[in-house]
């Protein structure tokens, strides 16, 4: 059998292309309903009733069951006798037996002797629910393909089902590979993880994603390694459990990038590359009937592959529908889609779409959003984010203040979610877990200080953070803050001093004392970004120093955060950087002060009512919050 | 202790009462990460990364490790030279290791004996992912509150968690009650289910609810008797290890009713009578500081007692806030809140705020409601309703045309969605099944013949069907749709005939032969509601036979449908009724054959592309739905 093999297509083709090669599974399955993981599933058929609901006559009150024709004629005046020996005390519920046709509420009777006196008739049927009242027998209760809720779990069991036929769940098998991965059931903490060994975490991320789907997964106990007959042995073995079969990574072109052969020869090879970014490299086949994918192995990837290949596949097979009716963002499980403005630019690829991780606020009732560090590798942006872009593969340039639709996937109570945009600071990033417990929500985006203080006047931040030296007069902040329109209206809170200095690794190996070994030509540093608090100390430094910025090897390269500087230092891509102490000690490198600055945060006096802003006020007096900033090394109160 | 008791509350004061009655449990729950049941958890601290990751210098690229100041001054004219000793080969994502601090892409090279030929310097770094580039150890990964998602669960994992420390999971046990009540797990079909007792379905409904909300219920094994001693005990023993504990029942004013009392004995009662409907006579208590509260039996008002004051109970002892920021809907887990149009007139009560189901359809972009029955016990309501409606207190009057705000549930696909107004005739109840499977859906409303047509007059409704004869012209539908202003632009489509007769018991006891005997003092009928097809042809019918309607006894009491007239006739509530074939035989009855009408079907042509009018119309030309039909007795096809 020729294979028809389709590579580099749009985003929009994976449906057609999945209708085309895939059928819905066609075994019934039985779910037994006293088991909850019978909700969500979808009905086989259609669900007749097996009982009349109320099953019997039953009484609508509490009181007496009667002949309704013993009652004829009664009045106040001549009231109907009945004796015990002609009524039944029912309660509400309660089954009115033959001959009785009708039920006296107990408020409308009076008993004289043993003898009930009734001063009024009754008509028959009264206060009876008839049998079948709620639900007949033989009527129907449940369709075709509907997803079993608890209200219909609970009326099938009513209406006298156990078990009910549901439309198959397809079973899906994910094999990581690749000789680097760990499985990580084994390794807490810093464990025996060596250099070059990768950690296995795609299955966890698969099996939370499939099992929100309401589908199952079985993740297969080993990595296996990248030995393409051991990986080909294995796919063909799953292919008598399974309805589809997942490979993790070896995908792309490399040296041990064995899938898209090893699809070839178990079955057929239908679908590289995709114009997606990322994802781009996710392999489609078909072997027995069933899919077999390849996805590539980094986090965002194999996410974007999973919404955008996997998920229509599954509801495919389950027979919920054609593949082209899914929405790609659907298997997201997105909330809702929101228009919001970017706050920032963003080119993205001619020709290929693109996913984005996004994060947003709303100020003064304005939508805005910003993207989030892009690499596929990335996972804490893909936890942090609060929803997923796609850029169609025509969009080009996404000018600051553009629209971005944004599917959002966590739920966020605007009203009370400050954003705080400025200097990048260990110390700050801690404080949003304590605006959290006074029940509101600080986001940070490390803009640096100038970047912060210029967002907030353009009123696109609630708050800014700003350690910013002015070389004329060796001042701080102030000289800076005083020229920018509306700034008047801000309140400034000194929130501590922060002691700045030189990063370098553990016992200082290349002998950097101060300012001026930074000219050295075997000194390469990291930079911060421009408009970082950072960056203008040591500027000031330097040029107090004579040094021109030309002759500082590395000073064109740029670290968005402390942590990040000191990361690149910890690994020799750099011999130093200015940073601030708390990150020296957290990743174990030796520091050098150099200066003691005052940390300021300032917010327009309209946003103090803000309930994110007040909570992230009163966060920052609580000793609690303190005790944990201490804890980090380099932080003075004045007060 | 004195018990503070509060009765007769409204609504929205539930929650403030909650707020002063409990508090978030204090204990910390452990979850596995490896396990999805840890999806949704809240995290009890702010998680910090035990690892920096990547944890070594990675490579980013497929090439050779190198020192970059090997590289220093290479050019095409004087490439570096580099031994094989003196580089390493790394795959993407392989470890780059000291003393080499660059790496090298494969296509920037030539390999010559052995030796490697660089024709460009590289700067230290390059293609070089740093320690700590996507996470810092120490750095925080996860906020105190959040829910773990899939993407925390697979970031925890790489940041060297197995276990990670969660907000407690309030446990709840539900304890079913009533001398009546029948456990289902024994019970199939029609079972050994006798007159007077009542499946326990409540369990199925609560466990469902509480799965959808990702929190544990277990149910006592037994249902209780109605034995205060009994439940007191149990009640008593199961506060060592619940959180809450929920009575089934008991709660009204009745005979058997100990819910409060027990409640009181054990600890005190907080809450009785609450000022909505149903749902009324819910009952709250507290015992050893933990909620104990009684849930009134029916379904509905267990589901509205169970959105209003259990949820709400369980978020605040989650630890996820106060009850009053928890809104009343959100137990109710709706998708969206849309505003629609009445199709109806609705009255609701002074002083209590009122549940409705509710089921709604889009007619030429507007979106119009419908209130369904509404009876506490109606189970098949409560499975069918699109959304559920709440009015408050104060709202009296809701005429039709009035704006209806719906928390929806189900998710409708509004555009393919036909709403059929008209006849109720159980044929036409089989055909919603053939219509999902054209990838439509078709609502039905049963109006009664002349309330359908009257309908699409008002262009309420996309399709009417109706059999409605004439008595001066002996004709059907005709005489009256004509005079139907807007009816010539409507397509008539014959479905079937029908035969209409009399229902009576089976073996005929009362002995109907035919209508005159409709007058017999001894035989009393149950008519349809005015406007339905069936009432005009009793009116005709009994016109013919001189019969005055007075003298036809329950000639006002209605059925609106043609199974609850024969249910009615089934319990012995009525002698007979008119009604179609089908239902006596669904229902086991004797049938009197009067008549055999056309039942048609009227679409405005506007409408006939609409694909869920389409998919209808497509339908009824399906031989698998007349199989069906044929089946039911009494259809006769023209053609």
């Amino acid at each position: 059998m020729v294979a028809s093999l389709h590579q580099h297509i749009g985003i929009n083709e994976i449906a057609l292309l999945l209708d085309e090669l895939f059928e819905p599974l066609n075994r019934i399955e039985t779910s037994d309903i006293f088991d909850d993981r019978c909700l969500g599933r979808r009905l086989h058929s259609d669900v007749v009733s097996l009982r009349n609901i109320p099953h019997y006559p039953a009484s609508a009150v509490d009181g007496y069951a009667v002949r309704a024709s013993d009652t004829a004629h009664a009045s106040p005046a001549r009231p109907a006798r009945l004796t015990a020996k002609s009524v039944y005390w029912v309660n509400t519920g309660g089954w009115v037996p033959e001959p009785c046709d009708a039920v006296v509420m107990i408020e409308d009777i009076t008993e004289e002797d043993g003898t009930i006196l009734l001063s009024r008739a009754v008509s028959k049927g009264a206060n009876i629910r008839p049998v079948g009242e709620d639900i007949s027998r033989g009527q129907i209760i449940g369709r075709r393909k509907e997803r079993i809720s608890p209200y219909n779990k609970a009326l099938f069991a009513a209406a006298g089902y156990r078990r009910i036929q549901v439309l198959p769940l397809p079973r899906t098998l994910f094999i990581p590979t690749g000789d680097e991965i760990r499985s990580l059931k084994t390794i807490e903490g810093e464990g025996d993880l060596r250099p070059g060994t990768v950690p296995e975490t795609n299955s966890l991320l698969l099996s939370g994603i499939f099992n929100q789907w309401g589908y199952p997964l079985d993740v297969h106990p080993d990595v296996l390694p990248d030995d393409p007959e051991v990986i080909e042995n294995t796919v063909h073995d799953a292919l008598a459990d399974y309805d589809m079969i997942l490979l993790g990574a070896g995908t792309a072109k490399g040296k041990r990038d064995y899938s898209a052969e090893i699809i070839s020869r178990v079955g057929e090879l239908n679908l590289r590359w995709v114009r997606m970014k990322p994802g781009r490299p996710v392999i489609l086949g078909k072997a027995s009937g069933k899919p077999l994918l390849a996805l590539p192995g980094f986090p965002m990837s194999t996410l974007v592959a999973t919404w955008a290949v996997v998920y229509p596949i599954l509801k495919l097979l389950e027979g919920s529908g054609p593949a082209r009716e899914i929405s790609t963002t659907e298997g997201m499980g997105s909330l809702e889609k929101i228009t919001t403005k970017l706050l920032m630019h963003h080119s993205s690829s001619q020709g290929i779409a693109e996913w984005l991780r996004v994060k947003c606020a709303d100020i003064d009732g304005e939508r805005y959003s910003w993207i989030m560090p892009s690499g596929s590798s990335t996972m804490w942006s893909i936890a942090e984010a609060d929803g997923f872009s796609l850029l169609p593969e025509n969009a080009l340039e996404h000018p600051k203040g553009s629209p971005l639709q944004v599917w959002m996937v966590k739920k966020v109570d605007w009203q009370k979610r400050a954003l705080y945009q400025g200097s990048n600071d260990p110390g700050i990033e801690r404080l949003p877990s304590f605006v959290k417990a006074r029940g509101a929500e600080m986001v940070i985006r490390s803009v640096g200080s100038l970047g912060g203080v210029m967002a907030l006047a353009r009123e696109e931040g609630h708050m800014a953070a700003c350690h910013l030296l002015d070389p004329a007069t060796g001042q701080y902040n102030t000289p800076y803050i005083k020229d920018i329109k509306g700034s008047e209206n801000w309140v400034k809170i000194h929130v501590y001093d922060r002691i700045q200095g030189f990063l370098v690794k553990k016992g200082n190996p290349r002998k950097i004392r101060n300012v001026h070994d930074l000219a050295r030509k075997d000194i390469k540093i990291v930079n911060r970004q421009s408009g970082a608090g950072t960056r203008v100390l040591l500027d000031t430094l330097l040029a107090e120093a004579g040094i021109s910025c030309q002759y500082v090897m590395g000073y064109e390269s740029v670290a968005i955060t402390h942590l990040e500087a000191a990361g690149l230092v910890a690994s020799g891509a750099a011999d130093t950087a200015l940073a601030i102490k708390a990150v020296a000690d957290a990743m174990d490198l030796d520091f050098i002060p150099v200066a003691e600055e005052p940390f300021e945060l300032y917010v327009p006096r309209k946003f103090l009512d803000h309930p994110g802003v007040a909570a992230s006020l009163d966060a920052l007096e609580d000793p609690s919050w303190r005790k944990v900033v201490e804890a980090m090394g380099g932080y003075v109160w004045k007060n």
